[in-house]
């Protein structure tokens, strides 16, 4: 058995940002010299997730005012901690913290519109994404 | 380490359709002669999900309610692009796109009331589901 | 290729209950031998889900609060069943019913924040959770 481990840090600039890092994730895959196995990709945050979607700009926006109005910004009990964060959590929640993909022939198995995305919730501070390369 | 990697396509004569795969999942892990791994069960489109519950056609009508009400068809700005499958694309989100299930001693290790469904958001054309086996 | 598999039952006295687990499946790691690889967990029932978020109670009622806004206790066709936990499958969808978590240096590789969860939605009964650790 065979493994990958690779760390990447997110800065962004602004609160809500969707990240495509297929291509971060593909390259793991094949520097890791797996030619059968699965690929985990997972925020290491609570108000990150990791999706897999269609890289289509209209998309993406569809997708942020589902989030909203799904787990909108609002008054929280979590924010008698200090944080004003707690739609940041639900919408972590709603989209996942993690996927894991089929590696197969020594490359990422996705179908023709799969991409991989970092989906940031509470940015403007750093925040980390594994992927993890597993098999042989 | 082994593995085993097989697809299968889907072509449903509804939009939106929900297909029990808990058996072609089960003969992939028994014809891997793998005893102890993981299998991941993945849609290989960004309209179309896998999920685990319950095999009741009451509650299948539920879920399908649920997901209409929660991410409805409306208009979305992925329409723009000539599509009209908004809805699919963010039905796929809440419902989740892949599983991955534990294999022990040469089966899938679910509970009692545990089965595996495809779940169609944009059916009538041809739809690919990947399952990989992996372990020892 | 190692691997480890752990079963624990809970019986909770409350209906929903959330009930941290990091350090119960963070043993299982350890217990394994196990130093590069993924520890998947998964409840076994279609009622009761995994998540990996916050130990904080306000989040915690935060989250049950918003489970029951999405997915309500109401009348289901599931009910002409006998069983009346239509709402509990379907927090069991929207939550997810697995995580699957990496493991690094032979320890579970999670952030800072990250906890990982028991979500019960019907409780007052046994149901079982499945940890399997796999790796070299």
């Amino acid at each position: 058995m065979k493994s990958l481990t690779r760390y990447k840090t997110f800065n962004t600039s602004k609160k809500r940002e969707y990240i495509l890092i297929t291509d971060w994730v593909r390259e793991a895959v094949r520097d890791s010299g797996i030619v059968e196995g699965m690929a985990l990709v997972s925020a290491m945050h609570i108000t990150a997730g990791i999706y897999v979607n269609d890289a289509e700009s209209g998309l993406i926006s569809d997708i942020d005012d589902w989030l909203e109005r799904l787990a909108p910004y609002s008054d929280y009990r979590h924010h008698r901690t200090g944080e004003t964060n707690g739609d940041a959590h639900l919408k972590n929640l709603l989209i996942g913290h993690e996927v894991i993909l089929p590696v197969t022939n020594g490359d990422l198995d996705l179908g023709p519109w799969q991409q991989v995305y970092y989906a940031e919730f509470d940015g403007r501070r750093p925040k980390r994404v594994i992927v993890k390369v597993m098999g042989e």
